[in-house]
């Protein structure tokens, strides 16, 4: 089951095992809380989710719902994990992880087609520097797609007042917004992510945004992920355990 | 000195009075927060406050600057109020309001002429209900001049990598940033502000955008104007009382 360099991780709230690799491609408190800050509506219908990594949003959201939920990674070892971590947890029904290139959605999805977007994407540009182009690098820089690429993916996946959940570093919320407003989006929602109450600055951005709408945004209270005490606080021990 | 309607606030740590008048125009903690938000660099020398009200943002920066700063404010009634306090702290020399449209920018000031302009602009959109046309409407509603009216005279009066501070309701932030942003300038610092940490939503937006930059955000922790107890936050009480 677990390749070379592999191990399997297990999520409390879920009760769910996730096949990870530090080298390849851990998850980190990002994906879960990106996870945690969708909603699900009664009225959805179909959820996909770009840049899906090794699975671990489709796998945390199908267990809020029992909706189909595709998954796009274009890296086949990805692909290969995630495939295997839906399988362990008996999720290969509602589950279909593709194998495939974002800047090519036209070929694998059709217009319109989804209610829910969620996406963690590569987090930096290329100006930083990347010590070595292997997949986790990949995964976490913008070699690939960068944020209007995966934009414009969304922009051609989704219905009508329709939401994208977004998880991106603080610093690059600006961007973010500016281009989602850009493509059409509006944000409804928003909510930054600080290590805990003393921290200078925010570390991570949640993004709700909807759309063609003309929507006002909500900025949330902070969410903490520590006590400054250095312990969980309440809300990640929420997000961790339920 | 005071005329029908008005009243003498006083501000006490910069030992300041200032003309208000609830009917007509009154500041409010927001501008409070505002000048307390902008940073004077040593190497600032020429400071603009646009829809400068009654004054309070020059009064206020001009105790923390021996800089000339101008201000400009469109409604004669204001400019008169504002000319009547800035005598009263005996700020006449240091201070210059110029009655004037800002849409006419450019037959009032020289291009790239200001390193720091500060703005409290209009809060509400002509969608929203206005009761009647008075002054007070004018200062709060984008009847005169919308956000990106306001965004095209700050890029033309700012000099490069000048900042621009503006503080907008927190439902607005998102339009803000996309305005500035299209305008040319990068959000470099922000940070919210919250009634308390019990409030479900921000209230307000603090910004501090660089014109021609590529500077990436610091999100700051909130700001919180009260204790949940009802009392002034210690942050709140340090803006009042130093």
């Amino acid at each position: 089951m677990l390749n070379d360099g592999e191990r399997l991780d297990e999520l409390y709230r879920e009760s769910m095992k996730i096949i990870q690799s530090r080298k390849v491609f851990a998850f980190s408190v990002d994906a879960l809380l990106l996870a945690d800050f969708t909603r699900l509506l009664k009225r959805d219908s179909h959820i996909i989710d770009l840049c899906s990594g090794n699975g671990i949003i489709p796998l945390l959201l199908s267990h809020r719902t029992a909706l189909n939920i595709d998954a796009v990674e274009l890296q086949e070892r990805l692909v290969d994990m995630a495939k295997r971590s839906i399988s362990l947890n008996g999720k290969g029904e509602q589950i279909s992880i593709h194998q495939g290139d974002i800047i090519q959605i036209k070929e694998m999805f059709d217009h319109s087609s989804f209610d829910v977007i969620t996406v963690n994407p590569p987090y930096f540009t290329n100006n930083q520097p990347v010590k070595s182009l292997d997949s986790h690098s990949a995964a976490r820089h913008e070699i690939h797609i960068d944020l209007k690429g995966v934009v414009s993916a969304a922009r051609y996946l989704i219905r009508n007042k329709g939401r994208l959940y977004m998880v991106h570093r603080a610093e690059r919320s600006m961007e973010a917004i500016h281009v989602l407003m850009d493509g059409g989006f509006r944000i409804r929602r928003l909510q930054y992510v600080y290590n805990d109450e003393n921290s200078g600055t925010a570390m991570f951005v949640l993004i709700e945004a909807l759309f063609h709408s003309q929507a006002y945004v909500d900025v949330f209270q902070p969410f903490y992920i520590y006590n400054t005490n250095g312990s969980y606080s309440e809300a990640m021990l929420r997000v961790y355990y339920g």
